[in-house]
């Protein structure tokens, strides 16, 4: 019963109907699959009242550019956990996980049918004036209370061993510092800055910052990340917006979050100087983004630089010039890991639809350029940039 | 038979038998305790033809500043497995373990009867002119190997998760990184150096660095450390010497294990001040020592240079400008770690023959200021000092 089949719609009924006391023994259920099935099945299981809850399956498997790898079920451990360990510090903008069955590698959790996929609606320029706050809010209190700042030297070790993660950690590592810097045949790239991503496999010096980020991303175990903040792990609707899909989670570098969230957003304000038609509403939008980006990071160190004030457990790690210092490290690593992001998604395997979906093609390209060069100056001048304000700056006046 | 019980001589003497072919059958075996009894028991084991071998025991408990605490014999499991893999990357330079069993917590290894502890010879002004070379060697070619340069990224996280060594990590963390930072009831300061480890208490920039030390030693698994390189682990005699006790190994920051010694090595030069009574073999003992020093880092930034150009398996880390940066912040770290070695082995709970033996008590509190000041000093200028031979110039000219 209990051994490790993949489901049927049945199965997934059964399963959150036995988890939860929600359905009750007379709905009537219904059930439909609707991921994507290349790593996991998503089914939503809804009663005849409207209940409705997601039942997430990881397959053995991916498939990725046609072929298929084996890949551990015990990702769905890692998601499960990661959420509960987020949704214990942070509920408001943690998806709710209700069951977790390690055999059955299934996950039982709130369905968030009233959000919205925050890529989505970035691309259709929707503007959530909140979603800076509650993301920097997310970022900061999941990040800091999983730190050395918050836990016991054992305690955190102990937490280091349950999300060593390597089998996820590996395609990170891969495709997002070592595929975009050589010409790798996992590598995705439109033949009209073909030129440009070739001047990537030559630049040494750009290398050399990718090189530390990555040693960093291998050997920085600071806190528990999600692991993979793009705007399609985000659900957002007009009050509140939530984190899913944390099975990349592993104790890493603080700026890898909240970097490759600034990638993600950059991202977007980049393709819409290939997706808008309308030049005001184009001005509009990227200004919205600019706006949140600026505030994300400073809401975000606010609610860090606090919490090291009221909530700092180890003494040793109390020191103000020590604390600011940290500050600036993680604003640098942040900013160094969107220029990853920038690049990864505009050359590597997994591109974004901010970009693909620009219809025409040299504007597509343009913006692909615009990705590389911005991606670039980030991560050489991580440490040179001294406050978000002049991040914006170097973005406004892209070339 | 197998549960765990405190060995009798009786008891070591079957457990070497058992698991070494090395007696046979008929031989007369004798057995002698002769371990100071605070953490482990420690049997020498020898036959009638003069064979002998080592069975170390792990106590369920630690006695220290009078008191017995709880501490786990897991960390027989650690120091054998450090040991076994170390010796599996540098033999000649790791003491050779037998056999390990978990449920006794016992190891057999090789008994270093021709061998001296190191720290007594130094005390001694004994020279031994391969030192620096061979403890190099060991240095370099176990961090380089167990690092991120040599395994994949799986293969490392597997490791670090068999290494996490909560417990005795956190008595690093406190006796360390905490204690000689604070008015600690730990530590152990003569009176006479009272007023300048009351410095040290108030010293908000010397303790911005330390903390950033520590965040290293709980945040950076670069490599698997032995954890207590200091001159009592080390088995010296006219043609090699050995790493013993490595209950402390982790991963860790490189510069925690050469740092440790290059501190103790400068306690010795330190200590001369004081044991000394001829002033010229004070001297020729002291450039003795420098010059080991100096070699001591510059053999092993060579081979780790050398390993990174021909034994590097993680294509982005073969960057030759990181590789120089990671050599350079290696560097400090080693300089950061030797300061705090020095700072709490003056100040701290655990002291060191090398200031203690010292008779004449103005020399003493002479000698223990000066390894304050020589600790402070290269912890603050651990990223200013460009080479080993500014260091050697620093030491030189203490005031």
């Amino acid at each position: 019963m209990t051994e490790y089949h993949t489901f049927t719609t049945q199965d997934a009924m059964l399963f959150a109907d036995k988890h939860s006391g929600l359905f009750g023994e007379h709905s009537k259920l219904h059930c439909e699959e609707f991921g994507d099935g290349n790593l996991n099945l998503v089914f939503r299981v809804s009663n005849d009242k409207g209940t409705s809850l997601i039942v997430k399956q990881a397959l053995p498997y991916a498939r990725c550019v046609g072929e298929s790898w084996p890949l551990t079920i015990d990702r769905a451990r890692i998601e499960a956990e990661v959420l509960l360990k987020h949704y214990k510090i942070c509920p408001e903008h943690t998806v709710d996980v209700r069951h977790y069955d390690a055999e059955l590698a299934a996950i039982l959790m709130e369905d968030l049918h009233d959000y919205h996929i925050l890529r989505n609606e970035l691309i259709a320029a929707k503007q959530y004036p909140h979603l800076a706050v509650q993301l920097a809010t997310y970022l900061a209190s999941t990040l800091y209370f999983t730190s050395d700042f918050a836990l016991t030297g054992p305690n955190k070790k102990q937490q280091v061993g349950r999300f060593l993660n390597p089998e996820l950690c590996l395609i990170t590592e891969d495709l997002f510092f070592t595929d975009p810097y050589c010409n790798h045949e996992r590598n995705n790239i439109s033949a009209d800055i073909r030129h440009d991503a070739q001047q990537l496999w030559h630049d040494e010096a750009l290398q050399a910052e990718v090189a530390q980020l990555k040693a960093d991303f291998l050997s920085k175990p600071q806190a528990l990340l999600h692991g993979d903040v793009h705007t399609g792990s985000i659900f957002i609707n007009d009050d509140n917006c939530k984190l899913i899909d944390a099975e990349f989670g592993f104790y890493g570098p603080i700026g890898f979050d909240v970097g490759n969230l600034l990638g993600n957003l950059l991202l977007n304000y980049l393709g819409h100087f290939g997706l808008s038609t309308d030049e005001a509403k184009r001005q509009t939008h990227q200004d919205y983004l600019l706006q949140q980006i600026s505030s994300l990071w400073q809401e975000f160190a606010e609610r860090f630089k606090q919490f090291m004030t009221t909530d700092c457990k180890e003494p040793t790690l109390q020191n103000s010039i020590y604390q600011q210092r940290f500050m600036q490290q993680v604003f640098a690593d942040s900013l160094g890991y969107a220029g990853c992001e920038l690049i990864r998604r505009t050359v590597g395997l997994a591109h974004v639809a901010d970009l693909e979906r620009i219809s025409n093609a040299s504007s597509k390209s343009h913006c692909e350029k615009l990705a590389l060069q911005l991606g670039r100056q980030l991560i050489m001048q991580r440490h040179d940039l001294a406050s978000i304000e002049q991040v914006i700056t170097l973005v406004r006046y892209l070339a």
